[in-house]
């Protein structure tokens, strides 16, 4: 009894009560997902049929652009219109320290005692590729528990943000004028991944400057369709109707194409072919692989053997491995 | 015989002609490996034997503070001491252009003359990990091309310069007085690979207040060796022969307590690990296994699998899978 408490509820009792709308099961099975990815085994069936539903938005651009007021600004709208909202705040920017944007988590706190509010932060754990994973699967949970909107906020304008950027039907690029966000943005393909540029703080000088500057370089963009502008002041909650209704409309028109499964299967695909090659990374790290791993190491640093060749061999023991019995 | 001409040399005849001192060949066999890592097979051979003899310096820090003016008047260095340089020049933060680094290149060209020097670029191809695999493979290519040192020069300081720079057996990095450069360090976590910190343009105003801030922070730092902080004016040459002796201390500790050999199979390892997991990557893009992850990507979408599940059966697949006959 006491160590059943201890382990809590059983992973499929936590997604049954998540999809049934506990908040408090619902961040717990986000933990668990978190820290032990394998639960999908036990929460998969509690969850299936569920994904799917929601319109998911992503929100990039650099540090003190706005990003936290603009999401609260949008959140207050969606909630206007009686949409159940999550919010993901990602940082991949902190791989050592974790913990972060709780600042900016402060300044959402006026959607703190809404129930149909759920926000939510996830910080890199160091692991190459493992945020965007992770990312994915909370998004999957927070579908599965019947969100209408979920909105994954990432800072910063690296490849690891535009990747988890990617997750959301709808990608949103925030800028500020001046101070060389727009050419910063450029820099890092950011804008070849806009689906809706926002420049916030459109009250400051320079707005029209930025506009005028995104819109020229809109139209040079090769093949697909042209990111909208949009302006907005968030801190004074002006362009924000204009803001979800081009987010809107970006979506209508996916949808209306085709284009919205065919980003969804893509996106399946890829988070699938990510779990395959971590199930591959687990076998490597357990034995009888890791020693032959270590032993190879020591072949290539000998010069007696390549990475590459080493790297086929390895890879071919793990294909004709027999399972290793249970003790 | 025209065939061949347009094919040119076989990758293992390019490997022996670059172990042998010819430039040309090294450049062609470098671009060869990077286009197609699967080359190893036909020039490991060629190469092994060779490899770890080098001593590989990692240098980073945020654009402006000087790397490339730092990087040139260490190439001066080592070369008056006689050594053989090659300098890798590696852009993560440009996976859409590439072609990056140029304008830096131009203020290389004092060394373009000298056949002990050798320069190359390699920028992103987008591919999540790619850029430190091919990097570690340029390495070994110019470790068995026989020279002394090899520099790897980043810009940026986000997770993917961080990967990288740990590929040396020394990792400086570098920052300027003020512009808030060393708080940036410390956040991206770079000061917690840094074996060696350089204070360029030591000649500025707020390079003493630099100096003592990083000095106190390297005292708080838990655990393991202190880096040193060697200040440096890049563009006067001063701080220059100091910063080569911090390297090469560094590396004596190293080699003196068995952590050069433990970093260097710790790498080899991971490099091994990587390959691997591109071998199976590989796999999945190709017949029958890419068809079967589209099938089990529809199941995902239709919420009757889940993504977890998903990917344990595609790896039971390839695990399972008979080779398929040549045609």
């Amino acid at each position: 009894m006491h160590a059943d408490r201890e382990r809590g509820p059983a992973p499929a009792e936590l997604a049954a009560a998540a999809v049934g709308g506990d908040r408090r099961a619902l961040a717990r099975l986000l933990s668990a997902v978190e820290n032990a990815p394998a639960l999908w085994r036990e929460i998969g069936p509690a969850l299936a049929g569920r994904a799917g539903g929601a319109q998911t938005v992503g929100l990039t651009g650099a540090p003190g652009v706005g990003k936290s007021t603009t999401v609260s600004a949008l959140v207050r709208a969606y909630r206007g219109a009686g949409r159940r909202v999550a919010v993901l705040a990602v940082d991949p920017s902190s791989p050592f320290t974790g913990g972060a944007l709780l600042g900016d988590r402060v300044r959402m706190s006026e959607h703190a005692g809404d129930p149909g509010v759920f926000i939510r932060s996830l910080a890199s754990r160091g692991r190459l590729g493992g945020l965007a994973a992770a990312t994915a699967q909370a998004l999957r949970v927070l579908e599965a528990a019947g969100f209408d909107v979920v909105v994954v906020e990432t800072v910063g304008v690296g490849q690891a943000e535009i990747d988890i950027a990617a997750l959301a039907d709808t990608t949103c690029v925030l800028l500020a004028p001046g101070a060389g966000d727009d050419v910063q943005a450029v820099k890092a393909g950011l804008l070849e991944v806009a689906d809706v540029l926002v420049v916030n703080k459109a009250d400051r000088p320079g707005a029209a400057r930025t506009i005028a500057d995104l819109t020229a370089m809109t139209r040079m963009r090769a093949g697909g369709r042209r990111p909208a502008v949009v302006r907005v002041a968030a801190t004074l909650g002006e362009g924000i109707d204009e803001l979800v209704e081009r987010i809107a409309a970006h979506r209508r028109d996916l949808a209306a194409t085709g284009e919205l499964d065919r980003r969804r299967l893509a996106r399946a695909a890829d988070e699938i072919r990510g779990l395959t090659l971590t199930a591959l990374r687990d076998r490597l790290a357990a034995p009888p692989h890791d020693a032959r791993l270590a032993e190879l190491a020591h072949l290539v640093i000998a010069g007696t053997a390549d990475p590459w060749s080493a790297a086929e061999w390895l890879l071919a023991d793990v294909l004709t491995a027999q399972p290793v019995p249970a003790p």
